[in-house]
């Protein structure tokens, strides 16, 4: 049974996850499959490109942190998924053997005009390094019942 | 060397990538690694969710779309990267044994205000089922060299 609901998001709550180490194994292995460009596969041709060596596919980053976020919230919530992301911005490469927290806070939450039985609450999501730098930010709506709502589906 | 440089992006410009295939197979072990949530792991637990059934994680369609873009295109581009991401839109489910094809169209380029030697051309990408249907679109800027331009890096 989910613990949290839409209610359960207010304007400025900020939590927080991780930290989850990144390894310069899941780093290749993933652009082999997911984004095969120099940068992300090979150090010495990485020291070559605009990156100055080896980093994350910036969409690695992303899924790192949606495995941060699912397993740090949304298998206890009531999350009925999301329609998108407003905005990703990728601020630093992400190297080898960092270690990645994320800062969540809620922008906005507002229920639904067409199925009241939910709400969307947009988090804006913060990913620092282990020096403190913000590497990444993305702004997302996550959809989520309303508790004990009269006429949400059983 | 790189084909294909900022100048040989104009507004209007359309290109299509695939189809590739998206197997049950890949959707679960992609969930099992990024996104642990019932609908895009279990086949039963997902015909009790909004999505009515096993369906890929919204950002396993995203990481599909960016290996289609690296094949496509990115590996014969000058490419330096993308600051980021404008949007994205998941539309529908996508479901094991549907086969993706990727959509581009140039929304706009302009050169850099800061750095001349290169531009960002920001594409609009539509990915679509073999059914016909949207399932997703993401609007993106890509960061790119000019062409022989006089105080580009060697």
């Amino acid at each position: 049974m989910p613990k949290l609901y839409f209610e359960d998001f207010r304007v400025g709550d900020v939590s927080e996850f991780g930290p989850r180490r990144i390894s310069r194994e899941e780093i290749i292995a993933f652009a082999v499959q997911f984004d095969p460009q120099p940068m992300h596969m090979d150090e010495e041709a990485a020291k070559h490109t605009m990156l100055g060596g080896l980093a994350a596919s910036g969409w690695h980053t992303c899924c790192i942190m949606m495995r941060m976020l699912t397993d740090g919230f949304l298998l206890d919530a009531a999350s009925m998924g999301s329609p998108g992301i407003d905005e990703v911005k990728w601020l630093r490469p992400v190297r080898p053997g960092d270690s990645l927290t994320v800062r969540g806070t809620v922008q906005s939450a507002r229920v639904s005009r067409s199925r009241p039985d939910r709400g969307f609450v947009t988090f804006l999501w913060e990913v620092f390094n282990d020096r403190g730098e913000r590497v990444m930010t993305m702004i997302c709506p996550q959809m989520m019942l309303r508790r004990n709502y009269a006429g949400a589906p059983a």
